[in-house]
């Protein structure tokens, strides 16, 4: 939990306060001294009586109580500080120090010892090992940049204090503007998840800023994040975050850096689709959503171009039409009164390209057409760079004024970084972010468009199943895979349609069960796990001598302890998986069975319980939906029942977490039914 | 043709110079100024007596000879001066107006004469609505900013000239140099593939720069761009390339800006791999290959990550990993010495730590061991920033010096724009391009690595073919689909395995063919073009008795002039396709047949003519390569016959070029035969 102490100290004790600006110690005193802070400002270090103008104290009996103590002293002799302050009453801590458990694990367990002290006092620490925190009451960073706090500016929460220092420097370049930052560091006590916690329960229409952004190496608490950024996007807001560390070499990495745990790529892209969070995978990426979300709000996913300068204009809208958005023809009857007041040779057509001596009055009445007349166009972005012949002061003005006033919003790409960069500079001051490349703002564009304009179902319903009868095969079986019975009766308990079958072992048996199913039949080995290998399945046997020949071979390959007689399903292979993760529950799995799986590798997933809603997006993101629908005058599947499969599975997994592994594989589905032809079970109890 | 007095005027003119600064004629002649140019320079104006201190000519007749005139006037006054000049001897022309073929018809058409002109007087013409030329003699752009000239930096030549300066405004802020610049405009005359003749057809090894970009909205003649860029990098150059315009609406944008044509983008990623040529999509993509060419050669895909900071490692190397290079962990003896001399939390596994506290010295240790004692290694990215606390100057002369004289190519990522803008400059004063963004880096040194670490051979044999047989079919043959017959005749022509087969039209027919061939039996309805749609495919006929039902039923099919037997081949799937591609020649593709190419997509394309090389690289980037090669227990392909078959339709379409589409669909193959089962081709005479 984040004390107000943190937030609005009324008093702040820098320990370990240098008069050495080269130091951390000596930087964040300079830092604090901005005049944003207005409460009282108090220095330890026993070596000095004077630091920086300010009295300094030499011991904790002489220092005055402080709101916050910000810790700038090496790791071990972190833990008497606190210990010293929270006598004295001090709710609040950072401690930029590192040398933590990013480095050893007797620094780990010094996280751990502080972090048990923060909940036996109600305080909050930030750190180590991170820059701090910057807010609209204090700069307590002992970094630079430190940007000019706006209001209507982003808040930032960065894992690493390093690349919050990399982000802001590139975002300030663009013009992006700061609310907050926090930088956790090591999170020994407050996470990125505890941060958007606070952003949630704090949040006041109006008043808070709108947009987070998040640089993340670990995610110790899926939940949280999901529970949190869900409630902010639902009131209005707007998140984009890294999560860095998702190749196996890159948490590697990560797990070097901060101690982070490896998450799969899959669990986190689960989860921020859950969310509704924009996943980004570099800065540059990260500052385009952040920046995409200070303009107006997307309603539609057409775009206009508007160009002085024909090539931004075609990679931009290149971009755009690769990832899914449109940029559509425009034809409209005004679009030939526009075109009549352009330079002869311009083009309104979209791209509309006005020529390199187009001018402001040129872009001004095509933003107001677009914006008036054109019921087909969502956004528009305009490229205007200067070849350096004169300046384009007058065009940026205009520019900024229809950003300002215009109901659609207009992304402006100023590609003159030189010729053109006290007009971007001002332009910039006014409040505007800029997109120097045009492909870069399109492929942002049309991510944040995919990932925020559909936003997920908060609450719905899981399908009903027998929960007793579900834990009761759980409790009654060990750790490893399931039996036959055991998966059968927990299919039949969570009401997912299975194929009949017994089990038999004598050939007797056999014949009776075979007379019963009817043929055709499919015979399975009993006993090896990955039955097609070792030749264990036999399909489409139609009469007893068959039968009888292919029982005869099952019953001699190597670990059979039986024969499964099934009757013949027919349809198409699909498959349903779940596994769980450590942390995010658990990751249902899914798509078209055999070497659409396995070679295709055509699978979509998401974190349990998913929604219809969900899953009918997961299964339209299959490259092979199609087949699903019926190719060429083949029967399809019932979708419906496709979907109620995977969401009962889902739901089987929260009642039963003990489910490590589960596959469904193959289901067979045509126009009438969906069944689970094999399955396998993974129980572990951790 | 590019005429040695555009390269090496002695004299040059600027028509319509003036002393206005702020208009493109007048620009030209301050930057024509700089003191590259030692040659004459003359002005020609009919209102001015003196322009920027230089005498100005009112009349053609006074005008002294000049080897290249820069025109800077009207479009419709363009065409006499030109001709006034060609009688002066005047070879080589840039024509920086516009008002051309990009706005009108009557403006192609002058530049239509024009190129007439040039090519009737054995001179060239740079343009028309371009910015110029810069090279080592003379500074001819009406722009800023003018880059200053380096023989080490690149050659660029753009289609467009706006485009250009956004290009060199980006690259020249990362420290980008340049040995000149091309700004072909409407390329009236001279091209971007004119351009790329000239540097392969003077290249000079140890003179000539070795690297070019290319901005391209328009491939004109592929074979011309195919041809000098293989050369050039057989000759040890690397080129990258945008070829924008390659969606539906981003070539209406093209069009509309040069009166550009579409070309596929399938068929400009074919040219390009053909080539090796870089493909790049935006204008930073198209920086950071041009940047990673100007370190030292990366010899294998194994990178060390260094840095300080762990955030931006993390994403490098998640980057990197997603891509197809690896950064490997490194465990070698000499690793535990290097952790001994580093600060103590550090890490050396790769990513190497040496943690935020790490010194130039530490660096310097770090690199060494990386270039001499670690044979997994084959180049390494090194990120360091500054929070601003103190400045890396030493660091970066570390980093600078050992980019010169390490055996592997060191990547600089110094993410500091801000905190260390100074130390960043003077850094790429020292030559040295800075990548600002690891992740930017990681995506383009992996693109690079794919796209140029395995040359496509040169020279290659094609299999041999009756070509007499083959045009005589086609000179027979009338436009349109043809027919059964004819197709047979042109497969067996080309030696590409069909399946035999017999068109019958009665009963009594059909009885006997299949007695010959022997049953299971395929019958597919002739006449109608898509055959499954109409349900004219009757498969595995295994009796008379259902051979007489189906003929029946499909002989009742509208538009059915007889019935087609073949044998039942059996295999898997497959699929060979060739498009004629306007100016590109054949478009042949490949893939599994049925859903995984109608639905899946998963289909490669190359141009023709395609080497076994080629093919099998194609082969291997299917999704479904797996399934060629036989997956659990079924039967594989004879790919070494899919490799015949494939490259003899790449090897047909040469010879018989009027084929606009031909489909083998399905080809079946089995471990011991590929055989087409179905073929469908179209023949146009254009």
């Amino acid at each position: 939990m984040i004390t107000q102490q943190l937030i609005n100290p009324k008093s702040i004790a820098v320990i370990g306060g240098s008069n050495n600006k080269l130091k951390p110690g000596g930087k964040i005193i300079h830092n604090l001294k901005d005049g944003v802070f207005k409460g009282e400002l108090f220095v330890l270090n026993p070596k000095e009586d004077e630091v920086q103008g300010l009295k300094c104290y030499r011991t904790y009996e002489e220092l005055p109580h402080c709101d916050l103590a910000i810790i700038a002293i090496a790791a071990k002799y972190t833990e008497i500080t606190v210990k010293e302050l929270l006598k004295k009453g001090t709710k609040a801590f950072i401690i930029i120090s590192a040398g933590f458990g990013e480095e050893t694990q007797e620094g780990k367990e010094i996280e751990n010892r502080l972090a048990d002290l923060m909940d036996s006092h109600d305080a909050t620490l930030i750190g180590p090992n991170c820059i701090g925190v910057i807010n609209e009451n204090y700069s307590g960073v002992f970094t630079t940049p430190v940007p000019k706090r706006d209001n209507s500016g982003i808040d930032f929460a960065s894992s690493s204090g390093a690349t919050a220092v990399f982000i802001m420097e590139a975002a300030l370049l663009k013009g992006m503007r700061f609310n907050s930052v926090f930088s956790v560091g090591n999170a020994a006590h407050t996470s990125v998840e505890d941060v958007l916690e606070y952003w949630d329960e704090n949040y006041q229409d109006g008043n808070s800023s709108k947009i987070k952004l998040l640089y993340i190496e670990d995610i110790n608490n899926p939940g949280k994040m999901l529970r949190h950024a869900k409630s902010l996007i639902a009131k209005g807001c707007k998140i984009a975050a890294i999560k860095s560390g998702v190749s196996e070499a890159g948490s590697r990495a990560a797990s070097s850096h901060t101690g982070a745990m490896a998450s799969s790529d899959l669990a986190v892209r689960g989860l921020f689709r859950k969310a509704g969070i924009v996943y980004c995978s570099s800065r540059e990426e990260l500052i385009a959503a952040g920046s995409i979300f200070t303009y107006k709000e997307l309603k539609g996913k057409k775009i206009a171009v508007i160009t002085h300068a024909g090539g931004p204009a075609v990679m931009l809208t290149d971009a755009i039409a690769k990832n899914g958005l449109e940029v559509p023809e425009i034809t409209n009857e005004k679009s030939k009164t526009l075109l009549e007041q352009l330079l002869p040779g311009s083009s309104v057509k979209n791209p509309i390209d006005f020529l390199a001596t187009g001018t402001a009055e040129h872009l001004e009445k095509i933003i107001d057409f677009i914006d008036n007349d054109c019921d087909n166009i969502d956004g528009m972005a305009v490229v205007f760079g200067s070849p350096g012949l004169f300046d384009v002061e007058e065009v940026y003005d205009v520019l900024s004024h229809k950003i300002n006033t215009c109901k659609k919003p207009i992304y402006p790409v100023l590609p003159s970084l030189i010729n053109a960069a006290n007009e971007i500079e001002n332009f910039q001051n006014k409040g505007h972010i800029n997109f120097s490349d045009e492909v870069m703002l399109g492929n942002a564009l049309a991510q944040v468009w995919k990932q925020t304009h559909k936003p997920l179902p908060y609450d719905f319903e899981l399908p009903k199943m027998d929960k007793k009868a579900i834990r009761e095969v759980i409790d009654n079986s060990e750790d490893g895979y399931m039996s036959s019975a055991q998966m059968m009766a927990i299919l039949d308990a969570a009401s997912i349609p299975r194929a009949h079958e017994k089990v038999v072992t004598t050939i007797d048996n056999a014949i009776v069960t075979a007379e019963k199913f009817g043929y055709p039949l499919a015979l399975k080995v009993v006993g090896p796990v990955h039955k097609s290998d070792v030749g264990g399945v036999s399909l489409n046997i139609n009469d007893q001598h068959r039968l009888m020949a292919e029982f005869n071979r099952l019953r001699r390959i190597k670990d059979a302890s039986g024969v499964l007689i099934q009757p013949m399903h027919k349809g198409v292979e699909l498959f349903v998986g779940a596994v769980a993760e450590p942390k995010f529950g658990h990751q249902i799995m899914t798509g078209l069975g055999g070497v659409f799986i396995e070679v295709m590798k055509d699978i979509q997933s998401g974190l349990a319980p998913l929604s219809e809603h969900e899953i009918k997006a997961m299964l339209k993101s299959l490259k092979g939906y199609k087949i699903l629908e019926g190719v060429r005058g083949s029967e399809g599947v019932d979708i419906a029942k496709f979907i109620d499969v995977i969401q009962k599975v889902s739901a089987l997994v929260l009642i039963a977490p003990e489910i490590m592994e589960l596959d469904l594989n193959p289901l067979l589905g045509n126009s009438s039914e969906v069944v689970a032809v094999d399955a396998r079970i993974r129980i572990e109890r951790i």
